[in-house]
């Protein structure tokens, strides 16, 4: 991935008690995602108190607009609202610099 | 925060066994980062298996640069690539829309 590109930022903070298929969904996503023209990659993180970040990678801001609009990604994004999500907040980023550290 | 505004993505692998002070380490660089001009706010999750997202927030490229050579915090970096981490990257991206969704 070399700069320029874009960054999906998701930070959420999920609800208690049943997952009502959440993991499911979520890896579901992440496949249907990654058939998408334009992705470029995903990473994810959960802490112990329910607050979350998944960043995904994209080639463009048209890459992005297709991913939200994707029939099964709409489904999604409502049972989010509906059921696993207190709140969340996107943020479409243009990655401008990105380097890295290896043992 | 209303766009534009800048997100420095930084993901991260932990190393296993002694922590030597990375959490104390990881608070006190919080506290400092706050008090740098242009800070706007951070986002952390670390999940079971060590991968970790932390997304701090800025009003603009000047103000991560000041950050990222601020003397403390390099000595916080030199000590992560030497204890803390097996490896991770830094996305200096910027956020051009942001939206959000609450219960």
């Amino acid at each position: 991935m070399e700069p320029p590109y874009y960054a999906v930022i998701f930070t959420s903070s999920r609800t208690e008690g049943d997952d009502l298929g959440y993991g499911a969904m979520a890896a579901e996503m992440e496949r249907l995602a990654a058939a998408q023209p334009g992705y470029l990659g995903i990473e994810a993180a959960r802490g112990g108190d329910g607050a979350g970040i998944t960043v995904s990678y994209w080639r463009d801001v048209d890459a992005i607009t297709a991913w939200k609009r994707q029939v099964d990604h709409l489904d999604a994004q409502r049972h989010g609202r509906e059921h696993w999500y207190v709140r969340y907040r996107v943020r479409i980023a243009r990655v401008e610099r990105d380097y890295a550290f290896e043992r």
